[in-house]
């Protein structure tokens, strides 16, 4: 995969179709932008009307364009497209980039065309970017095949966008703040060439070192996490997901459906593929930022070196909520802080030089804490001072920080006097940031990217053993499965429920009783009784078949007493259930991911808290440990306030079981076992209550 | 108190103590700032070693300076400033600036000179604002009192710090952005003018719209919320709390020596007093930016006007998240939009004007949604694009936006080019953002504002009628009650308590039966049982005199013969609590704010969940509702799925008569009924356990 869409960023020669010599056209910024940047490779603009535009020499059509020429670029109506694009194919053109709109977009009309485009790129094997999109930049290659005014500097983020107005917004954001990119692309509708194919792409450029994009949909969701998973073992992706809320008109049928938004798919294909999920346009490149930077630190804990008390608290505030510490600084670190520093300087950490605190003050302070075997992050913060040189500052920060392998990052507290000390620290790779709260989101980001890679579980999940073909008998001709069919079902796969079942006379259940160990429930059926308690029809903690013939003749008795007029089916006769902790596991199929796993806390609190978590299959054990981990749930099944804990590894394994099944029958739209009774350590799990629905 | 400090912003005549000649010097820095930006009064500098600085004549001592002067600012080292105030105040000035440090925040020697300065300001009826600050800057006045480099633009922001870096830094990331201020205070120490103060006089002034303060401490927490809740009503206030964390809090108290108290009580005060709280510096100013452009939404219906798609999901995004929603158009407006668009424009909300959207169509846009009634808000939304002005699509907003009373606020995506945009739209009053996740918050906020001060609730706490004779008799010479001193202390305070006590006769449960109405739990009292129930030790369901004196026998015979070693202390008999919803009750004094109530889950869930709110003492019914809703606890109680609700009235009850307890005996310091068993409508609550501490 490595190189083959290299030409999109560095090719060696670029035809621009439908170039315009009208300085008011989308096409003659492009053709601006094209020889503006220091590219070196040749630039052909093709126009039938015109001989020479902005100094190149204007080609016909594309069939006369000279070598070499690997990339074309269409700027016409969607209409005209396809038989350019026909007439690239035979010019032996294998790149194509289609900034033009009118397609899928659009609807009606505009489908066929994107078809016929696809076709056509399939009949010359060419590659194509768009419709519908802003283009590409290589910024290491000085090409530009965007219209967008001015650019941001060389550097390492890899930038992908679904969104052309994103990365056009991008671009104004960043220019002249030192934030350094690789790439550009716009990818528009995404007719050939995914989000997916350019994350594989990057993965391998030598000039990326942080892959950033922003989404609004992975249509090849398996893909997309197979990908993903191989890409972050070696280069950091970021990710900004828009649409997190739209719920869209989705209908509930249980639990897990209305638990799950469309977004929770998202988030755990990132989790599960260690990619790093931002939150905001901010946090995107303040992520990407710290990621790009190359260093990963060995723990969460900070040292805050700082001219101003109030900025360091706003500082500690963002890091804390971010899962970051504060600690103490060893006595030698203090002593040769108290050596060094002022007086009245503060050697705790946060470390508080003063006001005045000078250039090499700085460079004492972070070069010493970096050797602090307590400190994990420096973080030397400014707030501007008349008297003392913002530049020097960052200097003397920059060379500390070549002292050590944790990462520095710094935070300069305002935009008019830093900008000139933050692009100088940008250009050393120092992370830095004019706002206190955008480092803990940061950092954060750092440090699960930093867990993930190091934890991530690549082996394949064991196969689980189970009856299929007893699972596919029950779910035939079905569309949906109540309490009674759910039962064998999850049994054909090893899920432990609980026994039931209807008996007819006093016989039966002597034989059901001696079926199911242990004590039993024993509830009067009928349609016509709501309340059974009230007419003496239920029984409980019945043991052993001769109880059970008893119980059965009683319960008949009382409730034919009590109700005379009611019609009785028979006596339900269920085990009871140990005491455990109630959990609800679940799972509901996404259109894009597949079968999404959840789990979260039991009986009422699942709507009330929506404590829970998802992951999508198939699940490896580690997936389903950490799904129990991140809720609550799974902190009182550890076990609350010296409390025994309870079978995680049951838990574990039952969602290992779902995920099998789930993945086994792809009719099976959602999967509901609520609750799941968890027993202490060993003793296993019950499924109470489940139901299924299928396609 | 109106205009009792307006001599810090606008003196007829200030002094300068300590001025320099030397460019080096921070006193120069503000002698240079005081004669900068147009202020008219009169400017002394005082130095018994130089004649003239900066062009202004030099005083040797304040004794020798002219009138008009009615503001001294001080810059000496802190041992020469007692001597310096009492000159001042011989020379008849009342208002003073002590700009050095040096004082309680470094401690020892610091701490008795502040008490001198203090007793000096009391002696001649004197204001001071300090020591250890940044100093004043009244920007309609043009006068400066600080040494920051640069301004912002003047308007109707009244921004007060207690941490003079923060000042400075804040005024680092305006200048130049268009977001107008009235004044600047740097508070330093407090030892005379506090936040609050500066609050109260900030509400008459008639530059200021919206107060913004940075704020690490308060100490007096009372007459903070007396005075926040007055100003208010006519004003908004918002304040970035730092400390929010542990470690924020150890930065805050490192730095100036004041205990930062517990958050949550802020987090009450500020709720009370319809104070908005800002998680960070940017919602500090994107929040005072929304609420000083004076208009208040009547709902939460937004409507979104953009030329790109992408930027707009992502704005859809932060609003949704923060309470605010897109609602359809109605049909009369879709028209309007679509006969007025471009025919491939999504007339939808969000309106997609398409790329190459004009400052006509912006303006026909936002004019027809503000006039639908579904709309209670307008974001027009630009991504800057080459071949449309951004300056004509700002100035047709505001055209726009002056056809209606509701709030239009502007997203212009980037930075770059959109900066004389903003600085138009700044200038006209719009509220303008660069990125979409910054809106969300600030409208959140503008929302909640508008909401408390119409629902505020002045009216005063109704007395509770209480035996505080016999509540003060428990309490006498106790440092903590269990159990049974706990409950005859909440009876008196008339919180239904459940009944019990133990009976070390057969007649003597007989007697506490005919008591205690209703079903009795009756349990065997014996240090040498741990385990009750496995020695025949309880019994349930008792009811009656017969029954209880039968059980007492029965009990005391069972054990006998099960644990013949053991000693009987007797027969502990409660009521049975009806079956209830269990939720916490406590308070916990706070040093800043005193008595801090609680309300949350009960049971288990306290820890697990942290579903917990707070209020500060006095409480309202309106604050006791509030803190009911706000927790998950509050809506299990409402009735969930169906359920019938629970007797929320009566918890409201409990609240108010637990904080009236806390009021009337300060040497409380914690409280705790845990659980308190809240029935069905009607049918009130119960107090199963509970404990105090005392100081």
């Amino acid at each position: 995969m490595s190189n083959e869409l290299q030409p999109f960023f560095s090719p060696k020669g670029a035809a621009l179709i439908g170039a315009s010599s009208n300085a008011q056209k989308l096409s003659y910024g492009i053709l601006e932008n094209m020889g503006r940047y220091g590219f070196s490779g040749a630039i052909y603009p093709v126009n039938p009307k015109a001989h020479e535009i902005l100094g190149h020499t204007c080609y016909p059509d594309i069939s006369q364009v000279p070598d070499p020429v690997d990339l074309a670029v269409i700027v016409l109506p969607a209409p005209a497209t396809p038989a350019v694009l026909q007439a690239c194919g035979e010019r032996g053109i294998k790149f194509v980039i289609i900034i033009s709109g009118g397609f899928r977009e659009v609807g009606g009309e505009g489908i066929s065309l994107e078809a016929e485009v696809l076709r056509i790129a399939d009949q010359y094997d060419m590659r194509i970017i768009g419709p519908n999109c802003v283009g590409t930049v290589g910024l290491h290659s000085g090409f530009n095949s965007t219209f967008i005014n001015g650019l941001p500097d060389v550097g390492s983020i890899g930038f992908v966008s679904q969104s052309g107005a994103v990365c056009g917004g991008v671009v104004d954001y960043v220019i002249g703040k030192g934030v350094g990119f690789s790439v550009f692309a716009s990818l528009g509708n995404e007719a050939d060439i995914t989000e997916t194919d350019m994350i594989a792409y990057l993965a391998d450029d030598p000039n990326t070192k942080v892959i950033a994009a922003y989404v609004e949909a992975i249509n090849d969701g398996p893909r997309f996490i197979e990908v993903a998973k191989k890409v972050t073992r070696k280069k950091p992706i970021v990710i900004l997901k828009s649409g997190r809320t739209q719920d869209g008109a989705r209908s509930v049928s249980s639990h897990t459906g209305s638990m799950a938004g469309a977004h929770a798919a998202y988030q755990a294909a990132f989790k599960q593929s260690a990619v790093i999920e931002a939150n905001t346009i901010s946090e995107l490149f303040d992520i990407a930022m710290v990621l790009g930077s190359g260093k990963l630190p060995k723990g969460n804990r900070v040292a805050i070196l700082t001219n101003a008390g109030g900025p360091a608290a706003l500082l500690a505030d963002s890091l804390s909520v971010n899962g970051l510490t504060i600690p103490d600084l060893s006595e030698e670190t203090r002593q040769t802080l108290r050596a060094g520093l002022v007086p009245s300087a503060q050697v705790q950490n946060p470390v508080d030089m003063l006001g005045g605190a000078s250039p090499a003050e700085y460079k004492l302070a972070v070069s010493t804490v970096l050797q602090d075997p307590n400190v994990d992050i420096a973080i030397p913060v400014l707030v501007p001072q008349s008297l003392v040189s913002v530049e020097d500052v960052a200097r003397n920060i920059i060379e500390a920080a070549g002292t050590s392998d944790k990462p520095v990052i710094a935070f300069l507290m305002g935009d008019h006097s830093i900008q000139q000390g933050r692009k100088i620290l940008h250009d050393a790779g120092i992370p830095t940031y004019a706002y206190p709260e955008r480092i803990g989101p940061a950092l954060g980001a750092l440090l699960r990217y930093a867990k993930r890679i190091s934890t991530a579980d690549e082996s394949a999940t064991a196969k689980i053993k189970a009856n299929q073909t007893a699972a596919a008998a029950i779910l035939k001709g079905k569309t949906s499965l109540g309490e009674a069919d759910t039962r064998p079902l999850l049994k054909a796969y090893g899920i432990p429920v609980v026994h039931g079942a209807v008996a007819t006379s006093a016989a039966q259940a002597a034989q059901m009783a001696q079926q199911f160990a242990g004590k039993l429930a024993m509830k009067i059926v009928s349609p016509h009784i709501l309340h059974k308690s009230d007419v003496g029809g239920i029984l409980l903690n019945i043991e052993g078949a001769d109880a059970a013939s008893q119980a059965y003749e009683q319960l008949i008795r009382q409730v034919s007493k009590a109700k005379p007029d009611a019609r009785l089916e028979g006596v339900l006769i269920e085990q009871m259930a140990r005491p455990g902790i109630e959990v609800i596991i679940g799972m509901q199929r996404d259109v894009q991911f597949g079968p999404l796993l959840m789990f979260g806390m039991g009986g009422i609190y699942v709507e009330l808290l929506t404590d829970v978590s998802f992951r999508v299959a198939p699940l490896t054990r580690q997936d389903a440990t950490e799904m129990i981990m991140e809720t609550k749930a799974g902190k009182l099944l550890q076990g609350l306030r010296g409390a025994q804990p309870a079978d995680i590894d049951a838990v574990v394994d039952t969602l290992l079981k779902l995920s099998q099944l789930a993945l086994d029958f792809p009719q099976i739209n959602e999967i509901e076992i609520n609750p799941l009774s968890v027993a202490g350590q060993g003793a296993g799990v019950l499924a109470l209550d489940g139901r299924v629905i299928l396609s």
